[in-house]
């Protein structure tokens, strides 16, 4: 299989993906987009995405693309993730791209952004750094 | 409003939270614990829960935590969060116990333990480690 | 050679604890405390320590205790450590007490509390999230 | 005061920077980049720099990159800061460079990437995400 077929294959049974509504936007060589919408059953309590939301995708996208450099096989797990939060995501829908910063052989250091998009324009709602194993 | 009263109030509002099945365990003066069952729809590609259920429910139950200490009429909003990931997330549902460390006046850090549960046995899988203020 | 004498081996080659003035107050398999005095070369610019000394001592102190429950002839390498700094390190000195939150075999997920001692009363002023793994 | 002159004046008032052999090698709005030799009293154990000398410089170039963005007379404390270590820090010197993420009212959101240099080549030795207050 292809790096693009192995993880929209993995992509496919994260189930959480689907109640989220995410989606795959591209696939590279360290680098993974997802995008999901805002949608109702997603919110906190001021109706804006939920933190969850935001770190789900970021997390996921971070971890595929990690997948991406790792030897063909393995699966990917997240060691940690941490998360700032620097405005509600609010808008149509949230972009998360992730990206290896640092690949090693025992882990893979990676990061993500994600941005809210209203209309046309995008704001940077969240921004993730963290650890993922092969497993 | 009793402090459990504008909890539950708010938490309702959390449509994320009911997409999750989580629901309130207890509320007490700086320490708010959450459950949900590892729904087949919160899975991650290798069958346990997802990364974003065990933050999101941690990250709720340190945010209600928060919650506790702050003025009334308060939201709270996360500005960070960090999650450590120790074991699969598998079991009949998770247990988030979340804390108040240390309430100032500008910023609150909480933190969170989240357990999974399978019969009567308890493992610790996630920790969480973060910054709430009053919005 | 016994865990106490592996890591005091260890720590008397770390030459940023003998900058610090720090030094290694107790050992217990999952748990070592150092410990450090404020000193006028480890300040930051409004006299209190450094943020820089709450974390060498606080992360020190958890590898450390990652250490010891390593194999024989490991060494220990911090891969991310977070820290939350409640208050301003201000007093005598400050007191690191690292410990294992769990033990795997490729990762150590260790956390660490920094108190700063004034006269006999003690503030919690930092607290400490993080991975190591053997090298 | 210029932001250059304030930045220079309250960094000449942290003495730990001093012990490290830090220094400010040049100031922007909202990106601060400090220098530090490798000494050999900023080591751990297996003669790298230690990781508190990686914390501590980019701890405060993402601060003065912080500082940069806020009102005058303020001065700036770090509520929480995150370090993903990516490889030993061995070379001549590391460089800090630190940069606003987001300045909001209440907090700004900085990072910082540590280089360490060796002969003219550069490796990326380390990542910091965190969280600035104004005091």
């Amino acid at each position: 299989m292809s790096i693009d077929e192995r993880i929209r294959d993995s992509f496919s049974k994260q189930t959480m993906m689907q109640t989220l509504g995410a989606t795959i936007d591209s696939v590279a060589s360290g680098q993974v987009v997802i995008t999901a919408p805002i949608l109702p059953t997603s919110l906190q309590q001021q109706g804006a995405g939920h933190a969850g939301l935001a770190f789900s995708i970021g997390d996921s996208a971070a971890g595929y693309s990690a997948l991406t450099v790792m030897p063909e096989g393995a699966e990917v797990m997240t060691v940690e993730m941490k998360i700032n939060l620097m405005s509600p995501a609010i808008g149509d829908r949230l972009i998360a791209e992730g990206r290896v910063v640092r690949a090693g052989r025992r882990i893979v250091v990676v990061a993500a952004d994600v941005f809210a998009e209203m209309g046309g324009a995008r704001k940077h709602v969240a921004m993730l750094q963290g650890t993922m194993i092969p497993v």
